[in-house]
């Protein structure tokens, strides 16, 4: 804690890394790519799942649970599907342990090998559909609207905690429907929600957009996403909803009859958010002191921390206080009172910070004499003196105005962030002098997307859903293009 | 849903068997030994994470997540321990997969054979506490107070859905502190909290006790429990608490300075409920007829059924139960109104009763004409008609009834069916007759205990906490007791 953080300017990997260590959010477990989410951590995870939750719920969906593990052959069933997925899996060959002959430990016992061997799920739309052929026959079944929250894995070599990790957890909705206008209505449904829930609650500002094919789901008709811009310049990618059209319907034979008896193949949907958002909220928010976090996620939202001398001070500050807490406790904020006298007020003021929460509230003697309290605000650093009186008010408010503060700053960000190149040339330039998005005409084909790919490291994220019309030409090609595709590097 | 439940006194495993999967709750994955929670079965145990997490919460403890994979050679680090787990384990040994060369799907690449097997966690002591000793220094670190929810894998050739699965879902809280004394009385809190939920959200009665130790978790130095009664007369473990002592502490090198500065192991508990519960929780209440829910964990709590003929009279309905379903929502009572046209009215009663709802309100035209529903209690069936004006309480004191007859009725068939044995002839007789628990006097010995187990496949399920001082001799080798434990067959 108290070593300080590396300066975003000079190494930001390093600060993002530092800060999630730090501010004790996540670390690296002894299996290679895996994390261990600490409290704290988990504490604004929790926050986001209940949100994300109770937004599914009220657009229609149950949530339900499937396998962890997935038969071999379920991968290869849909050929696209097992190009993207049947890769970097973790593979389950075996299923005892017995005693090894030497005493020392165990050893896997080599007569308990599986018939078929094993995946640990890297995304369910296998086993999924495979359930699915059984519970629909007819229209009558549909539209079948499952999420489910579940850990999945999939193998990575270089791995960055919430970013990039082998096993992570997320939330995988997968809907079946009789029509492809409802499937594909769906598909956009979920991406709305997606985006509301990053803008209204993680207060980062995203663009709504498709993929191009060769960013597509492997599976999908189309994908959908969301796409923020880090404070380093770099896209992520914060959200994706596909529709899958028939495919895995197909590859699992998935029929239902309509109301004249016909039968046809089921339309499909997937979408999913996972524990990287936790990465894009520290990332669009924090600063060189610690995390920042909008008030709407944040485990603790208002901290109190006494300033005294003595126990007897102490003691008078704890009794004052708690009818501050009681009241801010009734109308629902998160508080917390810092009573230890294991450390002195600098530390904790240095502590919250680095914990970003939002507001932090100062009583000393003099203070409670006054009948006030100074109040900080962790976004801006300002600090302010407030009555007791009507401090529950005045607290709603300031959390209401972090929140929407944070927000107007990161989308100020992404709008200074956002260029317009017209030719490869600048394009290149203003990715090397300033990284960010980058709007530019493409003839949409994969061949010039992997170059450019290969030759800046930029990626398309996505062609915006709100892309104007305007007759263009490709930067690299220079064929005909009809709107400006979305540019970046990413993570 | 039509063909009907086997009956209990008839074959009470098929029983449970069908109606697992006729209310629609789980059925068996294509993958051995996995189960698919549907999603009405999901609903009823995001009420009991909920429920669970929030006393958690309330006793002080945070979530947090550890992986899902557990490098080999943890699991020998704690002698007794590995004994217990360290056997039927889904091992991954490979992490990649290529296309096979014939063309047809894909095969485990054998150069991606890890260094180190991993064990897709039974438990996770051993990885916890190897983080532990990262996050314990000072006694100022502690107690630690963490829980988490999580899947696990035990292979297992014999399942039955819910009660005995290969993948479970389950939370485990894993403690550490700086005294014994501390310890214990975490152990016990946890154990009464398990109580307490079983009781007055599951309605189901149940004996705490302390296991034997051949029943003991392996790694614990005291397994406490919470043991229920089905209707056929078998034991179920509903919940376990485990005071580690300092073995893991020891095993992976936990230490802590006390205020003295002295080192000294950490003492831990670790405690769980798994969806098991839910096995329990149909075992206890259901009947012939299907499921039987307490109120307090019923997804839907009230389904409103109308009784009409032809469209305009459904509209009719519809528009004037708008307003009684807005008053029960407001009061926080889950309500359904099952307008499907589809159906009719005796189709839907069979199918709620069958999907254990615990109030039916039934409304035709005259119902409406003289301000009246028909209102039917599933665990009772008995029905009665109410007034409209003021229905709202009535439903609330009815589920409250619900959920107290429903308790009470548990409870008096547990007392019916528990009974003393002084002699292992009376002790075979009962348990071949009536079944139920049976308290008797028992030496003390794992010896004694095996063999009854082996002459009668009756265990012992704990040491009840309340048992009474008693001079006695065991009803095997005659040799003293101080006092009776309860033994029973059981799940």
């Amino acid at each position: 804690m108290s070593k300080g953080l590396p300066k975003r300017s000079e190494d930001y990997a390093a600060w993002y890394q530092e800060l999630v260590k730090q501010a004790d959010l996540a670390e690296h477990a002894p299996v290679k790519g895996c994390m261990i989410i600490k409290p704290y951590g988990f504490g604004i995870w929790e926050k986001m799942q209940r949100t994300l939750d109770d937004m599914f719920k009220e657009t229609g969906h149950v949530n339900a649970y499937f396998p962890l593990f997935i038969p071999k052959s379920y991968l290869s069933k849909e050929a696209a599907h097992v190009e993207g997925f049947a890769k970097e899996c973790a593979v389950v060959t075996h299923y005892r342990l017995k005693n090894s002959p030497d005493g020392k430990g165990v050893i896997v016992d080599p007569e308990a090998r599986l018939e078929e061997e094993l995946i640990v799920r890297p995304t369910s739309e296998t086993i999924i559909w495979s359930a699915y052929r059984n519970w629909i026959q007819s229209y009558r079944d549909l539209p079948l609207l499952i999420n489910q929250w579940a850990n999945v894995v999939r193998w990575e070599m270089r791995t960055r905690l919430f970013l990039r990790t082998a096993e992570f957890l997320w939330q995988e909705g997968h809907t079946a429907h009789a029509t492809k206008e409802e499937a594909i209505e769906e598909t956009r449904r979920m991406l709305d929600v997606y985006a509301r829930f990053a803008e209204e609650y993680m207060a980062m500002p995203v663009i709504k957009g498709v993929k191009s094919e060769n960013e597509r789901f492997a599976g999908a008709v189309d994908t959908y996403c969301i796409e923020a811009l880090m404070q380093d310049g770099k896209a992520l990618q914060a959200g994706t909803s596909h529709f899958l059209g028939q495919n895995f319907a197909k590859a699992f034979d998935v029929k239902f009859a309509n109301k004249e008896g016909e039968l046809d193949y089921v339309w499909g949907t997937s979408w999913g958010v996972s524990t990287r958002l936790m990465g894009a909220l520290i990332m669009t928010h924090s600063d060189d002191k610690g995390l920042v976090l909008p008030p709407r996620l944040a485990p603790i939202q208002v901290v109190i921390v006494p300033i005294y001398h003595g126990d007897d001070e102490l003691e008078a500050i704890q009794t004052y206080v708690q009818g501050i807490i009681e009241k801010l406790k009734r109308v629902g904020i998160k508080v917390h009172f810092d009573a230890r006298d294991t450390h002195r007020p600098g530390f904790k003021f240095a502590e919250w910070e680095l914990k970003g929460v939002p507001v932090r509230l100062a009583i000393g003697k003099r203070d409670m004499e006054n009948n006030q309290v100074e109040v900080a605000r962790r976004d801006t650093g300002e600090k302010h003196t407030a009555p007791v009186d009507g401090l529950t008010e005045h607290i709603l408010d300031l959390l209401d105005d972090v929140q929407q503060s944070l927000f107007k700053r990161a989308l100020a960000f992404r709008e200074a962030n956002t260029r317009k190149a017209d030719s490869y040339e600048e394009f290149k330039e203003i990715l090397e002098k300033h990284g960010g998005f980058i709007l530019a005409h493409w003839d949409g084909t994969t061949e010039t997307e992997l170059r450019i790919k290969e030759e800046t490291k930029a990626t398309i994220r996505c062609i915006p859903l709100d892309a104007e019309e305007e007759e263009g030409k490709c930067i690299v090609t220079g064929k005909p293009s009809k709107r400006r595709v979305l540019f970046a590097k990413a993570y």
